[in-house]
């Protein structure tokens, strides 16, 4: 339950640091030794966290861009005791995207390996509905 | 070295199922006890292994139709000891979608977890080029 919490968390302050458009907390929310990978929507898979951090610093540094996404609906897939999965929905304006992160646990802590998000026909009036409560 | 094979060999039984549109082969490849969840392009999150296979059983029953994609690049994310990520390419025509596929082991065999695909602006042609050799 605990861990389950840890998580969310993370993933919590993953999108608090893209609404804020605060590269730093971007940069450390990532994993530092773990291999990290990111498919931004539409984009080709990006490996390594240099690339990944690359692509942040364009995606967050962009002068008058509306804030990020608010994160709706997330939810944990355990997987193992070192790895966990949140899917969530990326609430932006009047569309919403459909999201996988994945997250590694680095010295005690859950950090970000990979990220992909993507279109969904799900609309965010109909999100309560569709994404029942969290499992476990 | 091993394990990087098996997992990618686990990914490769994924799109022959798909490609096959063989049902029976699909449900065996995702895990039984692990908790799962999907999300196909544009469609909403999907969880849990009922509902998960009820959409397989819906894609891959379509009468006359074209078969599934074929994997391209694949690459190995690992995410601890017992789970790992692979990227890759769902080529469908002239098309490409950029997929995240989780693997879990259960029972000492790789079983899928999560997949998710969506649009990517990378053509096949140009794939070669963009994707490097595989991560260790």
């Amino acid at each position: 339950m605990l861990e389950r919490e840890a998580i969310l968390f993370a993933n919590d302050a993953f999108y608090e640091a893209f609404r804020a458009r605060d590269f730093e907390a971007m940069a450390a929310i990532w994993a530092d030794s773990a291999p990290v990978a990111c498919i931004h929507p539409g984009w080709e898979a990006l490996h390594g966290r240099e690339a990944v951090l690359r692509s942040w610093r364009a995606i967050l540094s962009g002068d008058g861009a509306p804030p990020g996404p608010r994160c709706r609906a997330a939810r944990v897939l355990p997987l193992g005791e070192d790895a966990a999965a949140v899917l969530c929905y990326e609430e932006i304006g009047r569309s919403l995207l459909a999201a996988t992160n994945l997250f590694v646990r680095e010295a005690g802590a859950w950090r970000l390996a990979h990220h992909q998000a993507g279109p969904t026909r799900l609309a965010p009036a109909n999100l309560e509905e569709e994404a029942p409560p969290a499992l476990q």
